[in-house]
């Protein structure tokens, strides 16, 4: 749909007499906007001017890189993109592609010069991304669904559960039946996924209109959840799905993952339920195993996840697990953390005993937090004072910060002790915490250089590339017009700065991805015509 | 409405059977939220925590003022229903009234004890105010239309513009008709007079569906403007116009005004136009009458505004008017500005010969500015860039500034300048910068205590209270819950500090206010069961 933009403009002359007319001018007007700098004879005053905008861009994440020659022909092709897309919008008053809501944009999105661009780049790690939401819902539907003894069940809000069993019980609020024989039943094997996708995807309405509220937004990612939770946490399907997740993160051009996961609780057929131990065993084999034929595959680490509806006594229990673990696997265990909606659970000072406890022992053992934090719009409550209590006990990172800049002080401190942010910006807005990304309120946060990473959270719910939508929304709605490709360098390289490996590790991953960043270049100018 | 919410979680139990269950347990979980300090025996953390909370309660805007037992007393009401409201809707997931659209949630606003609060408390001054938006449109419909000699006609977009003639000359695109003459033809003056608010109004329709962006909200709130423009640029309408403006912001506990306003181009039924200081005399006529009338009120300025889509040379002619205006009434006269839609019309560089023309005169000549800068989310472009200009123009005040927090530098320029923003929450929202207020990009800076006013742009086009619905959102919804009474008083405390009053007008008003202040703590106590 062409957008007819009509302006009416009053027009004084000097009879002061009055007509209504159409803004014809306005071309005129774009000239001179394009061209202001010839219009003053105050080479002071521009040169003041000049300097001060400079300064700030200076200062901002990425503001001090400097690009080789390749780069910046690299530079090149990317900024004429963005720099056409914003004015055209600007300009023409076009709707800005964006501002708009992810769901709305993205197949005009994955069109642009600019994502094929991002989706290529080595963008260095994902360090927020859950282990039920890594890959995409399509391959569930398609690989995981089609596995023998997987059963489902539409529960009383129309929702369809998956679990597997060798034979199903009994469950009258929600009766199994097996996908292999509905599939069977089905119009067709098409027509049956396609009912399947329509009732997994977050995204089958408009979720502005859907979920107009973070509450709402949460009920139902919350829903997403729960109809997989227990088809991605049978053993063989959990697996296959965390190599599926490496797999789709790496044709995405990412090379390193931290990836946060329950653990315990993975089930087989047998009925036998298994520990964390296990889980953490299987995923550090699955990684090994996919290192050795991707070479240029930096690594996986986990952080292990309490869920913040717990009891006390349950996290307690979990944290103390953690540490042992982290003893067991200090390489491959990155740390702790707890997840779930902020605002309708438990603070993190509702489990302080149980989080301090790894300083408590004798001697005190560091377990690395990672804790999410300040995902709210909340000022001021208990929920927003999660930021308080994760960077006093010791937080390592921060996932998303959300409300970080409302907070002088403790942003000074995540500034000061290098305490990387995880922003998740398409995930913020389709949670409703943001509408139009260009006022995302880490946007003045990035512009100061911040230790921030972008990552995507649960990519499979949003239905988004695993990091490029999340790269290109940050590059095009939450950076400066000028803001370039050393933007975008500067988060790869901020996604090894704050990740979780150690110094030797850090050391070789910024080798790999260095080696991956010049051949990127390389291979992308030789494309082109 | 009421708002049912129904959450599930996923309960895992000892045998590994699963059942969905309504969260029942969430009473009991919000209890422990609300006592989480009896749940460690680490006095050190807590001492430590509260410290950290308590030293970012008073970085923030009004953090430092200490209140006296009265105003605890009426600080503890005001707190109860925003503390109350705050978590009511938080805990029990229903709709925030103050994170939605002014729009929606305005009769809801209008019923709370904490509006009719604000509304009672004397605030101070209103610094961003326009000429053409500060009385009701109820005023001009029953006042300024009942008028004689005043023409409406019906443009090609259907939309209702009125002027004043002895006889209105043929038009044919708009051709005039008698107001009188039409409002006796229909079927009552009610259903006409409510055709025209109809016609007038932005909220006929819901603004958040109809004007979808920033853009097209401009082009509906130009139109307004449009639409009025020629009814309350005729003398003897405007004189009433801006009395009634100071009527209804007086009654609104505001004692001081700060009038954006073109000043020329002022027009009688003989056809003589009237120039600046006609315009500015009259204001400062109907001020005088209004003060000696209202002793309460501490009194008005005007800054004289060019409007940003004219030609180079009528601003610069405009300036020197504004020099030569600001010789001759120095104390009536604040200084100037450029207004109108940024990033529609000319950035302020493109003017900047005309603007530098006041300090190139022999000697200088120190003409005070009060730019609209940064009223956009065009992060970086010509219009963003409006920031720098003002700043290197030597700016007095900030109109808007919403995209300062973006600007590291600039924004610590306008700190330590003291160079106050006029922040205006209502007019961001329904022009579309922000959605939900909780996410306006001042919040930050208000939380760091930044030189920031309230201020309402223009009340009657919102259909807002002159001053108190503005205090409001920026109260429940830009300020922490911990923000009480201390916020608003430092608001008001800075309307006067910010304002364009020399340093004795400075004393005078804020013994003037300190006295409405006092009563209004008296009264509102006596008033109180």
């Amino acid at each position: 749909m062409k957008l007819v933009i009509a302006c009416l403009v009053v027009v004084l002359n000097s009879a002061h007499t009055y007509k209504l007319t159409w803004d014809s001018e306005r071309h005129l007007l774009d000239e001179t906007i394009r061209r202001p700098y010839s219009l003053t004879d105050d080479p002071d005053y521009m040169k003041q001017r000049e300097k001060m905008i400079a300064d700030e861009d200076a200062m901002r994440l990425g503001g001090r890189l400097v690009l080789q020659p390749e780069e910046q022909a690299v530079n090149k092709i990317l900024m004429a993109e963005k720099t056409k897309m914003m004015d055209d919008s600007r300009i023409n008053r076009t709707p800005y592609i964006p501002s708009l809501s992810f769901y709305q944009v993205k197949p005009k999105v994955e069109n642009t010069t600019l994502l094929k661009l991002i989706r290529q780049m080595p963008k260095g790690g994902a360090l927020h991304v859950h282990d039920l939401s890594g890959a995409s819902i399509d391959w569930l539907i398609q690989n995981a669904t089609y596995r023998d003894n997987i059963y489902m069940c539409v529960d009383p809000d129309s929702y369809i559960l998956f679990k597997a069993f060798k034979t199903p019980p009994p469950n009258p609020d929600c009766p199994w039946k097996s996908v292999k024989e509905e599939r069977a039943a089905a119009s067709s094997p098409q027509a049956f996924d396609a009912l399947l996708k329509k009732n997994l995807t977050m995204l089958e309405v408009d979720p502005v209109e859907a979920y107009p509220n973070n509450d709402k937004a949460w009920i139902r990612f919350q829903k997403f959840f729960m109809q997989v939770y227990y088809l991605i946490y049978y053993v063989p399907v959990f697996r296959d799905y965390y190599r599926r997740t490496l797999e789709e993160f790496s044709a995405d051009n990412v090379q390193y993952l931290e990836l946060r996961a329950q653990l315990w609780g993975l089930y087989d057929l047998e009925g036998k339920v298994y520990d964390s131990e296990f889980g953490l065993n299987l995923l550090l084999n699955v990684t090994e195993e996919f290192k050795k034929v991707n070479p240029n595959f930096i690594g996986a680490k986990v952080i292990m996840c309490g869920i913040r509806n717990s009891n006390v006594s349950v996290i307690a229990e979990n944290v103390k697990n953690a540490v042992a673990l982290k003893q067991l696997y200090p390489d491959f265990l990155a740390g702790y953390d707890l997840v779930s909606d902020e605002v309708w659970y438990n603070p993190l000072i509702y489990y302080l005993d149980a989080l301090l406890y790894p300083s408590r022992m004798d001697p005190p053992y560091d377990l690395p937090y990672f804790f999410h934090a300040g995902e709210t719009d909340w000022q001021g409550t208990e929920v927003d004072k999660n930021l308080v209590d994760a960077i006093l006990l010791n937080t390592t990172r921060i996932g998303h910060g959300f409300a970080l800049s409302k907070h002088p002080n403790l942003a000074k401190v995540v500034r000061t002790r290098q305490i990387g942010v995880e922003v998740n910006p398409i995930s913020n807005q389709l949670l409703r915490l943001v509408t139009d990304l260009r006022n995302h309120p880490m946007n003045g946060l990035l512009a100061q250089d911040y230790p921030i990473v972008i990552s995507s959270d649960d990519p499979s719910v949003w239905e988004s590339y695993p990091l490029s939508h999340d790269f290109y929304m940050a590059f095009m709605a939450m950076s400066s017009e000028d803001a370039d490709l050393t933007f975008l360098k500067q988060l790869a390289i901020n996604s090894i700065r704050y990740s979780a490996m150690s110094k030797s590790e850090r050391k070789a991953a910024t080798a790999k991805w260095e080696q991956s960043w010049s051949t990127f270049i390389k291979t992308y100018l030789s494309q082109r015509p």
